[in-house]
């Protein structure tokens, strides 16, 4: 069998069991959960033997400290894949739901039930964690998963999908409902992301680079979740001190994640004032800071900003500050440069406030909160399998009801159409 | 400008406009709709002077009979465009809606809304009324529209589009809000549905030709409406005089569109009594009938099936019989065959019924009716855009409410996350 084969094999066995999945009761997928986090459990030295090949071969090809630490399984690593699965058990099922039912005139009753997607692809980088935090997702709301990771962490990801897949087993997991690429051939990839008919959905996580090359190849839906150029805006209206916090709070708390705050925009009306108190807190973070021609006029020796820094997501303890003559301006540089991820506005102004909420176009807008709350747990979902930067199907951050979708159910006493 | 700039640069205009467009009131919307009815109406005789240069480009090209009846714009075509823009008036928006709400433990209101998609590009052939009663839909929900009709049909599309332009213009329609790709260069397909940043969504409208053309080069979200090979499965607990009228009403009632039935497929412990029913009625009917093995030892003159024949989607008077060992049977069948549109089971066992809806992995799945309701109108929803095939995003008829996203807009008091 050639690799294109060898892949529709794969995605045939994924649709077979994707019927069956379907049909689990969340009981019976709860029994299913509780046996794959045991199962991980008992293994964890060949987990951690796995991992050490991996590492080996890592440190071989001279992967960087970040790359290495991300490839690492420790205790503590194999503890959080457990208590995960363990907290996804104790979540509500959504499939079966019925979102909406109504009576047509001529007796037939339509029924939107929520089911699951089918077959979902992963397709994600180092950390082998992913292959236990995404699978269990996926199962809990009753779809089969392929999963593709990174070719680094390819001995550790079989090691915990088998764990999962024997776990599951004997608990009545359906064969091939979890399922690993074994080949670390590229074209692997592109193979599952134009199966369509057959996978019903990718999911790619990771950065930007994979993200791209899925997209290009795809013909099935691709939910992304790209960068976070995210935005806080400070109205003239605002509560300065308030601003502080939430600025302060947004970049330093965690600067390498996509919610941190990336830049401030500040209205000039309260530009001189609060701009150099702005400087000063930031500075005691050891945030670098860039301004515009308006905000160096303020404070002198911020380093100045060029163009390509309004789209740039630092990712680190940087940050931009400029100044904008109103909140239109505000909210038009926002849509234009921002990646429409989590932006905030801080005011006092209720038209202020309702006018930015309204207009920028983004997956999570905020009046007076720090960005850094967009997140499946801090929203209350429960789990989030990524922060969707698209806007069909699922838009921010993504929980079980975003694994799903509907059908409609059609109950008749023999109706024809006239 | 090359043709890559071009629509680079009306999709940069199309984003500019969907800001716009989602800040319009719903009554802002619909004054302009109603201005839009208007100016078709008092351009009839422009729009068939247009429509005229095409239909004879068309016959000079040598169109088929079936091509022209499609290209053709009568008065009666025209008052169905008015019509449809007056019924879409009178439609909820869905915009705006709180689709959920809740509190955070941290006083957090994280509120769900409702918001146009922003720029999507509808890609049709060659029906120019499609112009009109796809943009509308668009318009009524917010979005920014891109059309790109079949060449065949320019003069008739420009004509309308110009028309609806020019009667929302004067109404508050943003600029640009309605643009129309004015090349019939198929490169400007390929460079619409790769515009990712730019066109939120490609729906294709038309052949399966044209759908694979879209689906192979997007990098854009693209919601298809493949074909119908629907089915209808008759159980051995079936009302088996309901069940001749619903296969009756599938297949005769309008056999040339995507909800008409295709195959039935009859539980082999009421198929001796049962088939030879069938064919006498659908015989009257003039309906072409191919059988498998089992129900050619029924009734002997039926036209042998093939294995391609069950995949088929005939959109004519034509159907095929297959006997069935039992309902799992007719499930596994209908899943690996139909096209996941609308399938249907006639039945009076409620397990049956049961396991029959729940199991057959279908946009719309029918208990004891005709599959012909999976439309839009007869589903309640006032309009229609499509009926999805695809399972992101929507799935089954496609009304206003599929023509918008969310985002999440949350009220904070100075929250940081701690």
């Amino acid at each position: 069998m050639n690799l294109h084969e060898e892949m529709m094999a794969m995605a045939d066995r994924a649709v077979v069991a994707s019927r069956a999945m379907a049909q689990l009761s969340c009981r019976r997928k709860n029994t299913i959960l509780e046996a794959m986090a045991d199962e991980l459990d008992k293994r964890r030295d060949s987990l951690k033997e796995a991992n050490a090949l991996d590492m080996d071969a890592g440190k071989a090809a001279g992967l960087s400290a970040a790359m290495l630490d991300r490839l690492l399984l420790t205790d503590g690593r194999i503890d959080g894949m457990i208590k995960g699965i363990r907290d996804v058990v104790a979540l509500k099922d959504p499939v079966g739901e019925k979102i909406s039912k109504w009576l047509r005139p001529n007796g037939l009753e339509i029924i939107k039930v929520r089911v699951p997607i089918g077959v979902i692809a992963i397709i994600y980088e180092s950390r082998p964690n992913v292959t236990a935090d995404s699978s269990i997702l996926c199962i809990k709301t009753g779809n089969a998963v392929i999963l593709r990771g990174g070719k680094e962490a390819l001995h550790s990801n079989k090691a915990i999908a088998e764990a999962l897949q024997e776990g599951g087993k004997e608990k009545g997991l359906p064969d091939n409902a979890l399922q690993i690429v074994g080949t670390t051939d590229r074209e692997a990839i592109r193979e599952l992301v134009q199966m369509d008919g057959r996978v019903d959905l990718a999911i790619p996580r990771g950065g930007e680079g994979l993200i791209r090359a899925v997209t290009e190849h795809a013909r099935i839906p691709v939910i992304k979740h790209y960068k976070g150029v995210c935005y806080i805006h400070v109205d003239k209206s605002a509560d300065t001190q308030m601003a502080l916090q939430i600025i302060e709070n947004a970049k330093v708390q965690r600067p390498g994640v996509c919610n941190a705050v990336e830049h401030v925009l500040v209205d000039e009306a309260i530009a001189k004032n609060f701009i150099p108190d702005l400087v000063k807190t930031l500075r005691k973070d050891s945030v670098e800071l860039r301004g515009d021609e308006s905000a160096r006029a303020i404070v002198g020796d911020l380093i100045p900003a060029t163009d390509a820094d309004w789209d740039t997501e630092y990712l680190d303890l940087k940050m931009g500050i400029k100044v904008v003559p109103d909140l239109h301006s505000a909210i038009e540089h926002i849509n234009k440069h921002g990646s429409h991820h989590s932006d905030a506005i801080v005011a006092t102004d209720p038209t202020a406030l309702k006018e930015f909420t309204e207009q920028v176009d983004s997956a999570t807008v905020y009046a007076n909160a720090s960005t850094r709350f967009t997140d499946g747990a801090e929203f209350g979902l429960g789990a989030e399998i990524g922060i969707s930067t698209d806007k069909l199907h699922a838009r921010g951050p993504m929980g079980l009801e975003e694994l799903t979708t509907y059908k409609y159910v059609i109950q008749g006493t023999g109706q024809i159409r006239p």
